[in-house]
């Protein structure tokens, strides 16, 4: 985060003129194509605004920079910037700067990285595929950016969403967002919210390669009397169609070694939150083999929880990438592929069924729907009274999904 | 209604041997796989018991014959019995002849015969698939019969099932039963019940033949006091992938005579209550062009309601069979097929989203999960931010969803 800040701050002295001109051109954007502002654009809409933004948000940062005749320095900070994110950051670059010491500053720039990282991770394993970035709006207040790659050589559906929220909630909403549920003290019976995070659900072709899921987030809420309300929540998650033990291990030694760096208690209990919520309670059964997985942290203090989110965050790639490249080229027969069909069906049925996060989203008015269920995979099976043949390697991941290890010790 | 009551007064006098036997055997059936009670029994437990009763229960009602010796005239009766049903009802022969003047042992019959009959319907045009029959127990009390084809000719998924479920039921379990909420007095905290339906979705795999779903159902509750509260529910609906007007007009006006015979409001209440039910509110659709729905049904009269509800049933095969017939050797493209798995996503977001019946399902300890799943299609898919071109087919059976017709007038 030091480097982001520091690049901020430089940008916040230097050039005032091109914070202004990004802002209006979100705004330009924002209102150009306005299906995807009322979540249910056309696909030309989409494409189209991802051609604008020609890939990386290159069209919008050409059109900015001729607009203000950006100096020399100017041009080699929005050079920088347009290489860290795939589009230009939902509270725009002006305000990010100016409120560049607050802690949702920070946040939505993490958020910002991770995306770029990821999605820039994964488009060079699929050379062939390309991500369609979107940048909407949200009339309510805020917006987010959809990166999705779809059909590709390696992945079926990749998707990497940014959404930076903001508004008024009634006092049932705001305790509806909080795992805990706590009361919050309304003015008026609403309060001021802002919800940021970036989430992220990757579905590979090979059955070989797991799906793998991870979402970081940070909600501030204000009371009455002005006090503010934040908490973080989060995880990483993979969900294999075969088990690989070593993949298993590598996977929550990542995770347990960023989690490590700052309380030991921390992937243990994170771990079993993880085993405990990604439960298809009709099936019994996990999703898959976990990772980690919090919600509604708001202790030590708001800067050890962040720098916390962000060991988590710059661990999705190399928990996952490893893996993708170890088995993207493995073989694989018919069955397999079925199978990996059968579990895309039982993944499905955990995020229509029981995900929070899918399910607070589709209630609440002017969310993003296709965001939303960006998660859900290309294709998905369901064959009645599918079991498998006891000692198949089939029988061997639903052993570990009814009874989760301990990948670590 | 009346021959089957007749049958039953008869074989009430003929035969309380094997009436006994019958139980018994269903008994012994359901004890032998566990699996099948607990509700996640393996496949071959499951087609070891349709095998055991010889698709239509032939095995079971041989050892039943055996067992008793029967008579001539009870083996005609049994025969007659054994071609109505797809397998022994499952409160017992006995028990519905002895209380063969009750609505629920009347309706219970309704519910069989219409099982067997959509299931001949259906098998007699795909006449290289079977359905499994699956016999299953509910611990708490009551049971089932699930008959499926899968992966036909000309059916992708097919299943029509019967559960018959009593025993105790919350205050709280109560009041989520009744779609209109009304609270019920219990003796110590517990309601006994009685719930039973018949319940079935059809998914061809031809994209020019509509998917259909139908459900009648009945409801007893007892209070503290005695008092008996009774009310039935259901409805048919379809789901095509692509409109053709003639076959939504034969559709509704087929429901809508059954509807006619009893009262001219019924067809239009209905109708209406069908589009709004099946709403798919996060993509503001429905899920198909209706039909007829109904809940929580208790007036005019027991024997008026349990009339309206018969000559629904028996509008399921006129309603659809014909439009399977017309359409099921249709040529169609890829992108048709295409089309209909996007649709078939939709399919799985409103069941597992809205549906009250399998949110209720999935909640319900004890209940089988497999046959409330069966509504799930074989195959579904999901891609980001789809959209049909303007004025295409595909556009055309969207407009419908979003603004239901009136397809009688």
């Amino acid at each position: 985060m030091a480097a982001a800040a520091q690049l901020l701050r430089g940008a916040a002295r230097a050039a005032p003129a091109l914070a202004l001109a990004a802002a209006a051109g979100r705004r330009a954007l924002g209102s150009a194509p306005p299906g995807l502002a009322a979540g249910r654009g056309g696909r030309r809409a989409a494409l189209a605004a991802a051609g604008a933004l020609g890939g990386l948000g290159l069209g919008l940062w050409r059109r900015q920079r001729a607009a203000v005749a950006a100096s020399e320095e100017e041009e080699k900070e929005e050079e920088e910037l347009r290489q860290r994110f795939m589009a230009p950051p939902v509270s725009g670059l002006r305000e990010l700067r100016r409120r560049r010491r607050e802690l949702r500053s920070r946040m939505e720039l993490l958020i910002m990285e991770t995306q770029a990282e990821v999605c820039r991770a994964l488009a060079a394993l699929d050379p062939g595929a390309a991500f369609a970035v979107d940048t909407w709006e949200r009339k309510e207040g805020g917006g987010g950016i959809s990166c999705v790659l779809q059909d590709g050589e390696v992945f079926e559906k990749a998707g990497v969403n940014v959404s930076v929220v903001f508004g008024l909630l009634s006092e049932e909403a705001a305790r509806q967002m909080r795992s805990r549920g706590k009361s919050l003290k309304a003015k008026d019976g609403k309060l001021p919210f802002c919800a940021m995070g970036v989430s992220s659900v990757i579905h590979p072709k090979n059955p070989h390669v797991p799906t793998m899921h991870f979402n970081y987030r940070y909600f501030e809420i204000e009371e009455a009397d002005g006090t503010k309300q934040w908490w973080f929540g989060g995880g990483t998650d993979l969900t294999p169609t075969y088990l690989n033990e070593e993949d298993a291990v590598h996977f929550h030694k990542t995770l347990k070694e960023a989690c490590d760096k700052h309380d030991l208690k921390l992937y243990p209990k994170y771990k079993k939150w993880c085993d405990d919520y990604f439960y298809i309670k009709h099936r019994g059964e996990r999703r898959g083999i976990g990772g980690i997985f919090f919600d509604d942290v708001d202790s030590p203090s708001k800067e050890e929880v962040f720098q916390f989110v962000k060991s988590c965050a710059k661990a999705v790639v190399p928990c996952y990438i490893p893996i993708v490249k170890r088995h993207c080229h493995d073989s694989f027969t018919p069955e397999e592929k079925l199978w990996q069909q059968l579990r895309r069906g039982r993944y499905v049925e955990f995020n229509l069924v029981y995900d929070r996060g899918t399910k607070f989203g589709l209630l609440t008015p002017g969310s993003r729907i296709e965001s939303i269920l960006m998660s859900l995979p290309l294709t998905a099976r369901w064959e009645y009274m599918h079991t498998p043949p006891e000692s198949s390697k089939e029988a061997e991941i639903l052993e570990v999904l009814r009874n989760p290890r301990d990948w670590v010790h």
